[in-house]
């Protein structure tokens, strides 16, 4: 049976739902809870990216209330000076009294928050919750880990495994409810990236249409030969593109990405171009839009890995399957053999 | 809320749950339990064709407590004399004094058991627990419907789609638990179907290796040139073999097969099979199990289906997903557009 969460689950778990609602890319998801004398004086959750920290939102809420409160956040407040001053300060000047973090900060530029908390008199704890506040922020923990973003395949596919019919038709495989999380996809991770032959077939926007998104992702086009005329929608003014042209070595490309800023990337496509990511074992995760209609010919969301034989095939793991209508949304992460 | 089961549902309930267990193809899966004085005192299921029906199973452990028992069946008992004699006559000769059915006989030639009872002054009763019933005889109830087997479509799959490399190296795809299934199904349907290449490139023997099986399916395979040699393991003893030479039209194949007793038919591929039955109409249902890995190349398990446009493409409602070690099985049913 599961036990009976503390208040200080209790409150942390709020913190951790709010901290899911932005869209903060290339920032982490971080919410935070305001407690004084049991009762909720403030919260708040980063919505975006240049928009207030977690922090900083729930402080203002709660004004004078702050003082002597407790703070309840996901994830180690800040200590630096970036778009926004360091979290540390405004809780000190507000007069919090503890600090109870879920996650400690990964980089290395942000963290000593606690510390500095600490030395200055305020009650601090680490690590409740910690693997729930993480999965709230895997991909840019990832990202912070591996010095690159966090890399997830997305396709829509039917049930053969065909992303477009061999004319090209590809619009619409998926209902409304699969492409709905597609664009909430896009804003999340923040990068979106797609093959030359993607943009001469579907001409996509790339851009993230759904409510409550502020920053559009960043638009990435692999055109190696540089065949692409600028003309075409993923190059217009809703968002900003990185048009990549001349050879690429994707290890190279997603440093200097991680080097930008960019912690994840949505690789949505097509085939030959998702190929390349697994073949450098740079995917990470999958999420794969299954409609259940058969095509019988087209290109497969997948073309290309030269294997020797079954015993080389990258094996993934299925972390959720949810039915989207009348579609499935199987997500899964790789496992490379070492 | 779910209501609380009447009695008589409770015994049907148990029925149909016994009904399962065997492997009667082609035949109907048939429950039966028999109660006296509020006791069971005697149940059986129908365990293979050529097997004593569910009601003589059950009647042969009641014994003498079979007079004046109530009879709960899944299928109203049967009228003729086939490999075995009628039903309606050994449970008169038993006397039992109440007969209810879940679902009537769809079978003109075997029915009518239930007037027979009537007119003998046994109650009867029918419709209980009547879609759960049929839903455990789905594919016969389809193919005394269609006049035609039912067909499914099995093909264990990477997640790309694909059945093989192009090497043709294939196995295993999928886990042991999904194999186990494949099984299953074999026995399930009574019939099996795959095409020359498959024969060739995997030498397939398509029988069910799991315990309780008798009856091995009745293995077809399509040659339209007549390449096979004859020697391929699906020829071996182990179960009967029809070797379709010729051009095959499918339909007249379901035709042929039905008045042979067939009542439902696996098609295990390869691809362009599969697009043969699908392209005919004739794909009931789609059983896919989903390897989750990465081939990048080879085979899809459907291919060619010459769709003009997107809205011709065969939709499917998934009917169910199950996790079956690391793979996933889905079972989907087809919806031809009229």
């Amino acid at each position: 049976m599961a036990k009976t969460p503390t208040p200080d689950e209790r409150l942390m778990r709020r913190a951790i739902a709010l901290s899911r609602r932005g869209f903060p890319a290339p920032n982490p998801h971080v919410g935070c809870v305001l407690v004084r004398d049991g009762e909720i004086v403030g919260e708040g959750y980063h919505h975006h990216a240049g928009a207030p920290h977690a922090e900083a939102a729930a402080l203002s809420v709660a004004g004078e209330r702050a003082r002597g409160a407790d703070a309840y956040v996901t994830l180690e407040p800040c200590n630096h000076f970036g778009r926004t001053p360091p979290c540390t300060d405004a809780l000190l000047r507000a007069g919090v009294r503890r600090v109870v973090a879920a996650c400690p900060d990964p980089n290395p530029v942000a963290s000593g928050g606690l510390a500095r908390l600490a030395e200055n008199g305020v009650a601090t704890e680490i690590g409740l919750l910690q693997q729930e506040a993480e999965a709230a922020n895997f991909r840019f923990l990832s990202a912070m880990r591996m010095r690159r973003p966090h890399v997830t395949i997305k396709a829509a596919v039917s049930l053969d495994g065909r992303i477009a019919l061999p004319s090209g038709e590809s619009q619409w495989i998926t209902g409304p409810a699969a492409r709905r999380e597609g664009h909430r996809l896009r804003a999340e991770c923040g990068a979106v990236l797609v093959g030359r032959r993607t943009v001469e077939m579907d001409d996509p926007q790339l851009t993230a249409r759904i409510p409550g998104v502020v920053n559009q992702p960043l638009r990435i086009v692999l055109d190696p030969r540089g065949r692409l005329t600028g003309k075409e929608r993923v190059f217009d003014a809703a968002a900003p593109t990185k048009h990549v042209t001349g050879p690429v070595d994707l290890n190279e490309l997603l440093v200097e990405l991680f080097n930008d800023g960019v912690t994840s990337l949505l690789v949505e496509g097509g085939g030959t171009t998702i190929a390349g990511f697994v073949r450098s074992r740079l995917a990470d995760a999958v999420e794969l839009f299954l409609a259940p209609k058969l095509l019988g010919d087209g290109p497969s969301w997948l073309n290309g890995l030269d294997l020797g034989n079954l015993a080389e095939a990258p094996s993934l793991e299925i972390d959720r399957i949810k039915r989207l209508g009348p579609d499935l949304r199987l997500s899964a992460h790789v496992r490379y053999r070492s």
